[in-house]
């Protein structure tokens, strides 16, 4: 389907659809609780941790549904991409399930840990120079040599489509514990894919359930553009939760601007905080992006006071030898 | 029921009865499975994750067990116990969620992040000097001023019977996944309880499947007894699974000699290894205790080769700032 721009939307049946492909490939993550946390909240919460996918991030899904919707003349040649992140991993998991290549073009400076993540599953890596025009002739180079398809990290309908998934299994899980629903899904957003994933979903499955963003103070993109009402490029973001340091572009921000009822901030102390607290109280590993969301509930105790909030927990990919409480 | 030696044996229905009276109490834990850790491991591993019970333990649910199975007429004089570990916090929680005291005397010098714990569940600590003579001494005098019933974190039947229900779960939760049944359970022992009501469940429910022991190399009094046919005490053990610190008793013996096919051992940089392994791909938040029965899983490959292994993950209440693998 077509927006207003001529942008290619992802629609509630093509989630539907995606979840049915993905099935076999992915997890039917837990959602857990901590009664400890919900009273320094003062709201009940719902985590539901894609940390548990077998890649260690949601991105999974995504990228699985990407790979398994190829033709078969186009899975011969296999997919190709652009990240250093959880993308790339799960992108080459997705692949090596499918039997086919997976092109990852990375800095050369990425950690050797997140290197080793993709080589293990597979994915064949092409380094670039650390820049945006390095990068994208590599790629292009890359793309011309193996014709493989590319999956953007987020701004792509199949992609987007997957991650919508997420919140549905999280809609019926809640469901099964104890019969209720969600006011409130809390996510982070980096280029968006999650939040725009949960947009798609819930505005169909649960449209009175509010979508809010969380976003760390350093790297607050979504928000300028969510209060300027247009589109607005990052300068150099920097913050801990790594994972969000991507931009928004046009696909995500259609559902951005369409959907999302509030974006929050929290500082880089507030989310390392959060991140120590869920880690104590929750007992899981997490990334440090994902501890944007409790640290935005915490920070706005008023506008969560006694909802049911769902919250995404992304991913569990973490450099166990550098925890942000730790001293050199 | 009484064994050969008059000691008073809990049965299958008293787990039965156990698990149905602790079911509002206490949560049904997920089961996590790493195909990474199966593919390293070279057997299939299915991990009963009691790391998020709300306070933390598995103890949480022996406690349970004792707490809500007091007459009216002794609830009102509440429960005691000595710990200075997860029973002290379990035995406040379930104490606390029906409302009646719980006396609990601690060494003076335990940490006060353990402290702080049991306070937060409303026990009500009383301090004794680090020796066994003066905690029993102590023990006695709150004992006889409150008339609160003594319940041991592990030599009672109906803790015992508590403990049970985790393996009862695990059984049924492994065959939701894909309809098999466990070649195995492994789970770490110290005082015995946890692998006491694993043996009386499997005992009955599934009496082909081993229970097998991970201990401490530099703990293992259980070893030694097992080894020997008869109950053995420990020296001055020292290991960094301190949740495993405590010997056996004649009751948790009496499962271990009756019951366990097995009883391996490990050393501690062993079980630091299996700690960081189990952390970065499991993406699980556990104490060093909980790490045993990998660390003997990888040690013993020919024994589990190919086997279908359940593993206990029996508590996940951790000092972040003092992870094995930080230097200080």
């Amino acid at each position: 389907m077509k927006d207003a721009n001529g942008i290619e939307v992802p629609t509630y049946e093509d989630m539907l659809a995606a979840h049915e492909r993905i099935k076999p490939h992915i997890r039917r993550t837990p959602v857990l609780t901590s009664a400890h946390l919900n009273r320094l909240a003062g709201c009940e919460m719902f985590f539901k941790c894609e940390n548990f996918q077998e890649p260690g991030a949601f991105k999974v899904r995504g990228a699985s549904n990407a790979v398994f919707g190829l033709s078969d003349a186009q899975a011969k040649l296999g997919v190709a991409t652009h990240s250093s992140g959880n993308h790339a991993s799960c992108l080459s998991y997705a692949a090596m399930r499918r039997g086919i290549p997976c092109h990852v073009v990375m800095p050369r400076m990425a950690p050797q840990a997140k290197k080793d993540t993709v080589a293990r599953y597979g994915g064949r890596i092409t380094e670039c120079e650390p820049s945006t025009t390095s990068r994208e002739a590599t790629f292009a180079e890359v793309q011309a040599e193996t014709g493989g398809d590319f999956v953007h990290p987020y701004n792509d309908p199949r992609v987007i489509a997957g991650q919508g998934t997420c919140s549905k299994e999280m809609m019926e899980q809640v469901a099964e514990i104890d019969g209720g629903a969600l006011d409130a899904v809390v996510a982070p957003i980096g280029g968006g894919g999650m939040i725009s994933g949960t947009c798609l979903t819930l505005a169909t499955l649960s449209p009175d359930t509010q979508v809010i963003a969380a976003e760390p103070e350093q790297a607050d993109d979504a928000y300028r553009s969510f209060k300027a009402g247009r589109l607005i490029a990052d300068d150099a973001p920097k913050t801990i939760a790594d994972g969000l340091l991507v931009p928004l572009k046009e696909l995500t921000w259609h559902f951005v601007s369409n959907h999302v009822s509030e974006i929050y901030t929290a500082s880089e102390e507030e989310i390392v905080d959060a991140m120590k607290l869920t880690w104590k109280h929750l007992r899981i590993v997490m990334e440090a992006s994902c501890a944007v969301p409790l640290a935005v509930i915490l920070k706005n105790k008023d506008a969560f006071a006694g909802k049911r909030v769902g919250v995404i927990i992304t991913g569990g990919n973490v450099d166990l030898d550098k925890l942000p409480w730790m001293r050199g």
